[in-house]
């Protein structure tokens, strides 16, 4: 039983990344418990999450979302873990970790004491959270799930009867954004990338219109055909091209809720779309907004009691794709990266 | 003394603008007194405001800011006449007329009933209002300088100690929008389109910093040279490659107040400017907020107190550059097309 760790050899500016880019370690030692210092945690990674803001931090830039990773150590992230030894008062085995900043690793050690870095950033999953299944940190109660009802409530502000536009639309966020939507009484268009995401949209979904943007002939046309009385809301998970055609279809007052843009992550510069349609946020008096999640956790809490109550009703569906085997991280992440998962994409550690 | 016209003769989709694109007509003759219907007054138009706006009207399209110019008819926009002759007993010779609809003729009939389409869009000055100068109507007071005043306050929400960037700052809205600023404690950072313009702007308005657009080896660095602490507020008056550069610059939960865009109003839909830094929208959390300022009159008067204020204290520049005879209107409009103007066009008739 070794350890895993999954790192990133080097920074990669532009275009795509490649499974050459990371490195497998299964030579690390497992941490022991009698190696633990006063405040020290080990721990055993159970479920981590795969994302497409990631690559933005294996650019190396720090104009992207979040810090970089760094070279020739773990990628870190969303995840979910249990304490298998602990020297820390406030943690024993079988507590949860749940953390934004868990690194690849399959056994890790952690000081979680105040002075520590990591303190306040993983933190143990306390009351109904401690009960829930462990892939549910990084799917439904997850942070693109709350990226979805946090973007749709606090940046959207939207209204009753208005027409939302969502792309992904059965990605980690999409999926979320649909259901939030329809249960505050919008019409909600999403697109996707396959006949069968598509059907997923419509069959389970039940949004009002669904189209897959691979195969329409103009996507500025697919819109205007599934919004008949144009767009009010666009929650924006891929920018480029698809963000044009949804301006050329916006209404007064229409707002943009920036959340990503996967079709441009991975471009290189000089064959990026460029966006030409940016007057029509003059002409029609459109709201463009960017938010990242992380600094927004202030309201998680509330939306765990919205979206536990959901469940209970059995009203909420969140489909995860979920890889087995921390070894298969990069291969995971390059599919996301294309388009490949279908549904929430984690790490089965 | 006859009667002047300036008429679009047909709508231009895209490119620039000449001079065939429109007619003189000055064979129509001069209304008279005797012919008004009841309600009806008889006008002589003294000033009109020349705006980049204007040639979205031109476009034909319903995608621009306002309602297109109509084929063979008058252009039509912001203005000051005075009342020559009344069958209207609220207004009599000598009262000055104010409008956003005033068309491009040297003398106008309109009926100003209460079933007219004209009733309240062509209003009558009071008070202190009707005192000033009649060229203020289309300079100081007038909707450029209104848009200044409205776009900082209520969409860009300043904070004492920020710093603002406002392209074509010696403009119309510039330099109005740099005052305000100003005057709000905020590091104010301008650029205009030749070395005249730029010492305007240091030397009589006082600007932190200001650059030449034109002649800077690249803009996202003369931005950045200028901006030692990032930006925090963009007034864009001109979209394309300056937003892009703006954005690699911009700070967390930085604003883009989304007024304009000239440098892409006559460019050929295949060579117009595709920006490609918008995922700094997501990165840095801004706004980008467009506004009509057509649609929010609603403060109009408060800003008027403020200006006036300013003005009887001695404390506010507004350089205009006044053409004279309505012959010269389609000469002018190209011009600020084309920056030719140096502080705000208008043609005094």
């Amino acid at each position: 039983m070794p350890n895993v760790k999954v790192l990133l050899k080097q920074y990669k500016a532009e275009g795509r990344i490649t499974e050459d880019d990371f490195a497998i370690n299964q030579s690390a030692p497992v941490p022991q418990e009698a190696d633990l210092k006063p405040d020290e945690v080990a721990y055993e990674t159970k479920f981590l999450s795969v994302d497409p803001y990631m690559r933005g931090r294996i650019t190396g830039s720090r104009d992207s979302y979040v810090e970089p990773f760094e070279e020739n150590e773990p990628l870190d992230g969303y995840g979910s873990a249990v304490v298998t030894a602990s020297k820390h008062s406030q943690y024993k085995p079988g507590d949860i970790l749940v953390s934004a900043h868990l690194p690849w690793v399959k056994y890790g050690v952690v000081n979680l004491g105040s002075g520590s870095s990591y303190h306040g950033k993983i933190t143990k999953a306390e009351g109904e959270l401690a009960k829930v299944p462990l892939e549910w940190h990084v799917g439904v109660l997850g942070m693109p799930s709350y990226t979805a009802w946090y973007g749709l409530e606090v940046i959207g502000k939207p209204k009753r009867g208005e027409t939302l536009v969502v792309s992904a639309g059965s990605g980690a966020v999409g999926q979320a954004v649909i259901q939030f939507a329809k249960s505050m009484g919008l019409r909600v268009v999403a697109s996707a990338g396959s006949e069968e995401k598509v059907k997923y949209l419509k069959e389970t979904l039940k949004v009002d219109e669904a189209f897959n943007y691979k195969t329409v002939d103009s996507l500025a046309n697919a819109l205007k055909k599934a919004c008949p009385n144009g767009i009010d809301l666009y929650f924006d998970n891929v920018q480029g091209e698809f963000l044009d055609a949804v301006l050329l279809n916006i209404n007064v007052y229409g707002r943009i809720i920036a959340c990503g843009g996967i079709s441009q992550y991975e471009s290189h510069r000089h064959e990026q779309y460029g966006n030409k349609a940016l007057m029509m946020i003059v002409a029609r008096q459109v709201r463009m907004e960017g938010f990242i999640i992380l600094h927004h956790y202030d309201r998680y809490n509330e939306f765990v009691k919205d979206v536990m109550e959901r469940i209970n009703k059995g009203q909420f569906h969140y489909k995860m794709d979920i890889a087995h085997g921390l070894d298969k991280g990069p291969q995971i992440l390059i599919g996301v990266l294309n388009g490949k998962n279908f549904g929430k994409a984690a790490l089965e550690v």
